[in-house]
């Protein structure tokens, strides 16, 4: 497996906490190799400040591992449904950010409630359903992918132009082309999210922008003739 | 005493301050040997920076002091009574983190709103009722540690299933197997609380997840399958 | 164009970091050189910490670039309409500070409630309305500096009285003399904003201060017998 | 001037950064010798991060400069009115802090909602009125000192069992024995502030604790025969 790649999932997954994203252990990057097929991934309850490459732990995307000598994350299957789902997708960050989690807790989706959101996200973040007591017995972690995936099938959305899901009674997921991608789209979400608590505490009818300033910022950032950024 | 448990309990009062829960000298953490029954506790008043091991104050379980040259934490008869009745515990550590202290004040239990708390806390974290004033006047702080006691055994519960609890008009406790088990305890504590007076901001009908849920997130990390962390 | 003034938007850019105001690379400050009518502004999605004076892109006041490698903010022709139009300012900074950001998604003015406010802005901190479909399509970041200036306009507000403005679902933008001016309006615009959300939760009823209290704190500060800070 | 006194008030200035309770300028330290009844302040503008006991401006409790080549503190006039009414204070800070400000701007008291209120301030924080047209034409600091004053006697109160005040439409002064105590109190009150916000978010009927529980908590720490802290 690609070392560059391990060493973007190291760093990302450091990146956790000095973007405040992580309380304790609660979150964890992968990032897939697509030609290998392999998926490097932070291991379980390891802190963020020992991490290195020698760490991760490797497995294929039947969750098999093919290297390294700690436990996965719990997580893992919940990586590895999306990763065979959402094909263009180059890496997956899991958090448990607070003001996300409050969406999550509170089963809500977050609307496109400005600017900053339609930068990152192209309308509203969803929320997947509650998973079912035999669900949750037979393979949780499988399931909580399961579910994101349907989700996204329901609503039609393309995962690359919607980075991100609510999981109910959980926390949010993000993912993007790259670590860093994933990573950005993690903060994103939960600046956005923290944002939208303000709105509605000052503005309670306050709802989505208008559809032609949400596909402005979609377009400009990330459309064919997108001018954010350096090309 | 241990050298290396009054080490850890030096190490924990320190981290009060880096994981941001206390303010001023708001907080203490003390830890028991088990063997000798003696217990290490922060003195009262005293900066975290400048704490050593030297500092802290070694008492038995009846209060006697057995070492140390300062004043122990007003709250160590509180500490002594949590020894004295879960006897599972190694570690106490008490904070006013701001979330869980407003949790106190407005007198309502923490009832677990995401998988977030079930990874910690078995179910809602239980509120101690207030002090009568005959309690007060008489031993305020042991009178504390009683009305802990007796909410536990009013509830049924098991003090490492729910190593926390809120006293009314006052702040949190928490406690664990360590000190920094008992830490940590107190920082998913403070950030729990700060989700959900998020969650019920963004909905007031939000209540306790499903308990196929919360038992499972409790059973993967703390049942004898876990399968959270490195085994 | 003046080196000293280069050095001047790097650093309001950097600071933007340090000040806590911005997230990912949500946030531009440019100045203008009036003698020679040269703006310095920010690239565009450059990483704050990497930037040095010869990133920066100098643009002439219709927006043509006279130097530098790399594209200018995407927000370049919103800062040149504020030029061309408040001719007393020399920076514009542009963020999406997060209570500020929740005003202008509420679509609410921040009203003077305390003397922190009137220090800074004299009276309420305008929105600009949103822009209507043929606006964004045909020239956005220009129809968004002419929002504001007509909206100044209409309330017949004196731009450096009033440093500021809410861009209705989008995010603040502020000014002053120099790039630390226009970055403590952008500073104070934050907190003040984040105030008055606290504000208004403990009392829904709390309003601008009396015109006399306003004034007196605009005129030890700003007016001609100013005698807060060093003369 | 004691030399020591003013180390201690250019300290307690840089505190107030490091502590988190102010924002550009906005908050000021002072502290008297009562020996020589002179006062040391904070210059009006002047960076914390600057500031040496040089920088500091000497004045007697008529305000007269005695030492120092700066300006003093917009605010000195109501430092003088204090020091010349609570004779048992040696230190005030003032600040803008945020949410001990929205109480100012919501203009309610601070109810002892719990002990960690209880162990700094004997009872509710009071607020001062807004001042009149007239009396802030005329010397509005002076005034602002003198609503201060009037305030406490209304409500009998002892200034160093209610070291806090909030004033109308403004923000908080606190003060104490020292420049030290004086910040802690500052600290504190911004604390509790904070977390009322919460806990009346909580539960809006949270009201003040008991009289028992508020008076053991105000003797433990400050009663003759405290035991709170090291002899």
């Amino acid at each position: 497996m690609n070392e560059e790649l391990k060493q973007q999932v190291v760093d990302a997954n450091k990146a956790l906490v000095s973007s405040g994203l992580v309380t304790l252990t609660w979150g964890n990057v992968s990032a897939i190799d697509r030609e290998s097929g392999l998926v490097a991934i932070k291991p379980s309850g390891v802190a963020y400040e020992d991490l290195t490459v020698n760490h991760l732990v490797v497995v294929d995307l039947e969750g098999e591992v093919v290297n390294g000598d700690l436990r996965p994350s719990s997580d893992t299957k919940t990586h590895l449904e999306l990763y065979r789902n959402f094909t263009d997708i180059g890496a997956v960050v899991h958090t448990h950010s607070p003001s996300a989690t409050a969406f999550s807790q509170a089963g809500l989706g977050l609307p496109c409630l400005g600017t900053t959101h339609a930068d990152h996200f192209y309308g509203e973040v969803p929320v997947a359903r509650a998973l079912r007591a035999e669900e949750v017995a037979e393979d949780y972690e499988h399931a909580t992918g399961v579910s994101i995936v349907e989700r996204f099938q329901e609503l039609g959305l393309n995962p690359l132009e919607m980075p991100a899901i609510l999981l109910k009674h959980h926390a949010p997921f993000t993912w993007g082309k790259s670590a860093q991608a994933a990573l950005d789209n993690s903060i994103a979400l939960e600046m956005c999210a923290r944002m939208a608590v303000m709105t509605w505490q000052l503005n309670p009818e306050a709802a989505a922008i208008p559809a032609h300033i949400l596909s402005k910022h979609h377009e400009r950032k990330h459309g064919n003739s997108a001018y954010y950024g350096q090309a």
